[in-house]
C-alpha cells in the first residue's frame, strides 16, 4: 500500500472515530472496506473523493438497513448502480450514512452538526451531517418528498436533485417511484458538478462549469409562504437582493400551484402502500406508526383519485414549462426555517413537495443562519432538464451569497 | 390440509412434472413451497388461480436469477410488491419462469409449446409457455421492448401490457427504466381484468368488466409494415373484418413515427448501460455477448442525444393522445409473423418499440395461425391511462375473434 494511499485512509477512518460517536451520521463504516477502497480505487474525475452513501442504497459488503429492523441483516447482493459509477470513477466509499425508515419520517439517531439536541433533518439525515462535518466530500442522498433539500438546508451545506430520472435507480429502495429521487449533497458546487458527470452517464466523464448569469429570475415564495419562519424571510430576501442587483427579478409565488402539495401526498401514500406492499403485509409488526399511517392512508386513495392526481400533476408540470423558460431560475425557500428541536421529528416538508410533484431540478444552497447560529438554506431551481444550466447558476450564485456556515466540529479536523 | 387443498397442490405439482422436461418454462419450481402455498393462501379475488413468476422478479424462497449465471446464487430478502399483492389476493405461485439473460437477447432453454424447434418469444418465455400449456394460469410478465407481447403472440396466449407506471416496480429488475413494465399474460381477457384489479392497487379487489364496443377502430399497420409477414397481414385484416362489421375502421399508419423505433433503441441502451453498470464493471466476463453489445451501445450514447431522445418521445407521446381520443381502439400488429425457429433467437422486437415507447396500454389477442398451424397474435392498443377502458373493449374482441390456437400440451391436462 502506497504512502499517500495508507494516509488517506488512517484521515478518513480517524475523522471518523472522532466526529461520529457524537454526530452518529453512519448506520455502518468498516475500516477494512475503507482501506481496501482507498487501495483500490481507479484513477479517475472523482479521484480521492470520500463518499457516504444514505443506507437505502445497495453497497456490496454492507447491509442496507432502510433505517428498518425488518433490513437489519439485509446484505445486497451488488453495488447499486449510482455506487459502481462513483466507484469506477475513483471515489472511496467510507460506509452508509443513517436514513429515517424507508425514507419517510421515522428519525435515526443523527443530530444535527450545529446543535445536538436539533434535528439534522430527514430522510437524507446522515449524508447530511457527514457532509458538513468534512467526514465525507460527497453524500449520496435521495428525495420523494423533502428528504434532501431539507436536511441540507439544516446542516448548512450545498443538495443537488437532478430532474427527475437523470440518475440510475437501480439498486435503491423505492418509497413512490413518481417522485423518488438520487441526488447529492456536498460543501460547495464545484464538487456537486463534478459528481453529477459522473452520476448521469455510463462513462466516467469530468466537468467543471464556469459560472454563468441567469437570464432572469424568478422569485417565488410559494403559495405555503405563511409557513416561512423570519429566518428563511431574511434568507430569500437577502438572496434576492444580493443577486438582484445583476439581474432582473420578477416575482410569481405560483398561487393557482397551492394543490401541489396535497397532490403529492395523495399520489406518494398511493405509491408507499403499493411499494412497501411486502413489509406492511408480512412484517406489520415492525413498522413505525409513521410508515404505518402513510400505507393506511394510501390503502384508501381511490384508485381513480390518484390516477386523477397523476394527471393533474402532469398539467402543473406543462405549466410551469411555461411560465420557466430555460435561462430562468426560481428562488424559493428550503424549509420553513432553521433546524427544529429533534423532538418535533424531521422539520417540515411544506417547502419542497411543490417541486418534487413538479420533478424541477433544484440545488440548495448555504449561506444564512438565524439568530442562534443555525444554518437556513435556500433552493435554486431551474426548468426541467436543464441541469447542466443549474449547476452553472448555482455556481454564479455561490460566489454572490454568505459563505457556508461551519459547524464547531468542522474546524477539529484541520 | 383440506382434501381441496391437497389435490390443488398435487394437480398443480404433477402438470409441471409431466410438462416441463419437454417444455423447460420454470426456471425454478419447488413441491414443498407449492403445497405450503395452496396450504396458506388467503380467500380473496385470485382464490385457486395458479402464478409463473419471470425469474427477474423476487420470489421469496427461490433463487432470482435474472437469466444470467451471475445470479445463480441469488436469494431476495423478500416478495416483489406485486407477489405480494398476488399472494394476499389468494393466488398460488407455482414457482419462477425462464427469462431471457436480463430481459434482453440472449435466450433461455424454453421451447415454444406449439413445436419444440421454435422460440416461444423472449424476454417473458417461461410466463407464456407456461400459461399456454395450462400449468398456470396466470404468468407474470414484463416488456421493455417486446418481451411480452411477442411471446404472447407467439404462443397464442393474452398478454396485457398495462400503460407505463400502473403496477408497482419493487422487487424487479431493472433494465431500462423509461420503459420497463410488468404486465401479465393468461387464456383469457376475464383472467387478466381480475388480476389486473388486484395489481393496479395496495387494496385487492375483485373485477369483471362488461365487453364494451370501441366508439372507433384505429388501423394502424404502424411505419414497419414491410416487415410484416403474410400470417401476420392476414391476421390484421381478419380481425379489422371481423370487428369492422360493427364499429367504423379508420386507418393510419403513423407515418411520422417512423423514427420511434430508432428512439427507443438509444434511449435503452443509454439506460441499460446505466442500470446494468454494476454487471458490466464487476462480472463482465459472464455477460453474454448480446447484453455486453448493448451496454456497449449504451456507452457511446452522447447525453445530450440521450435527452434529446427523451424529449422527441415525450412529443411522439402528446401526439398520439391526440390522434387517439378515449374510446379509440388501435388494431396493429403484434409481430412479424409466427414464432421462427429457435436458432434465429427469440424474433423480433419491431412491432413492439413503437408502443413501448408511447407507454400505451396494449393487450395481445390469440386466434389466428399461420400455415404450419403456429399462434399468430394482433395487439389492441389504448390511450395512455384507458387500461379499464382498454380490458373491456379486449371483452369485446375476444368474443368476436376465433377461439386461440390450442397447443398439443393442452389437452393432456384435462
Amino acid at each position: 500500500m502506497k504512502e499517500h494511499s495508507r494516509r488517506m485512509a488512517l484521515d478518513i477512518i480517524e475523522r471518523i472515530k472522532r466526529i461520529d460517536p457524537w454526530l452518529r451520521a453512519f448506520a455502518a463504516y468498516d475500516p477494512v472496506q475503507i482501506r481496501d477502497a482507498v487501495e483500490n480505487a481507479p484513477a479517475g474525475p472523482l479521484q480521492d473523493l470520500v463518499v457516504g452513501v444514505k443506507d437505502i442504497i445497495d453497497v456490496f459488503g454492507y447491509a442496507t438497513g432502510h433505517g428498518s429492523p425488518i433490513y437489519r441483516s439485509h446484505h445486497p447482493f451488488a453495488d447499486a448502480a449510482c455506487v459502481t459509477l462513483l466507484k469506477r470513477a475513483g471515489a472511496i466509499c467510507a460506509g452508509k450514512t443513517v436514513t429515517t425508515e424507508f425514507a419517510f419520517f421515522r428519525p435515526g439517531p443523527t443530530v444535527n452538526p450545529f446543535a445536538s439536541d436539533r434535528t439534522p433533518g430527514g430522510s437524507s439525515s446522515g449524508s447530511a451531517a457527514a457532509v458538513a462535518t468534512g467526514m465525507v466530500d460527497i453524500g449520496l442522498a435521495s428525495q420523494t418528498a423533502a428528504s434532501l433539500t431539507r436536511p441540507a438546508s439544516y446542516c448548512g451545506i450545498v443538495g443537488f436533485k437532478p430532474s427527475y430520472g437523470r440518475y440510475a435507480a437501480a439498486g435503491i429502495k423505492s418509497l413512490a417511484p413518481s417522485f423518488d429521487t438520487l441526488g447529492v449533497m456536498t460543501r460547495d458546487v464545484a464538487t456537486a458538478t463534478r459528481t453529477d458527470a459522473v452520476l448521469r452517464g455510463p462513462i466516467p466523464s469530468s466537468a467543471s462549469l464556469p459560472p454563468l448569469a441567469p437570464k432572469r429570475i424568478m422569485l417565488c415564495r410559494t403559495p405555503y409562504w405563511d409557513e416561512a419562519e423570519e429566518a428563511t424571510r431574511h434568507a430569500l430576501s437577502e438572496s434576492a437582493r444580493l443577486l438582484g442587483m445583476e439581474t432582473d427579478i420578477v416575482e410569481d409565488d405560483l398561487p393557482s400551484f397551492a394543490d401541489a402539495n396535497l397532490l403529492h401526498l395523495t399520489i406518494m401514500s398511493y405509491e408507499a402502500a403499493q411499494a412497501l406492499a411486502w413489509e406492511f403485509t408480512e412484517r406489520h409488526t415492525l413498522l413505525s406508526p409513521q410508515i404505518a399511517d402513510l400505507i393506511e392512508a394510501g390503502r384508501i386513495v381511490d384508485y381513480t383519485d390518484y390516477r386523477n392526481a397523476l394527471v393533474r400533476a402532469e398539467d402543473l408540470r406543462a405549466r410551469i414549462a411555461v411560465l420557466v423558460p430555460p435561462g430562468t431560475i426560481i428562488l424559493a425557500p428550503a424549509a420553513p426555517g432553521a433546524a427544529p428541536c429533534s423532538v418535533s421529528g424531521t422539520g417540515s416538508p411544506v417547502f419542497s413537495r411543490l417541486w418534487t410533484l413538479l420533478r424541477l431540478p433544484t440545488i440548495t444552497m448555504p449561506g444564512f443562519t438565524d439568530s442562534d447560529g443555525m444554518p437556513v438554506g435556500i433552493q435554486v431551481l431551474a426548468p426541467f432538464g436543464e441541469d447542466d444550466a443549474l449547476l452553472a447558476h448555482a455556481a454564479w450564485v455561490e460566489a454572490r451569497l454568505p459563505s457556508r456556515p461551519l459547524p464547531p466540529t468542522y474546524g477539529d479536523q484541520a
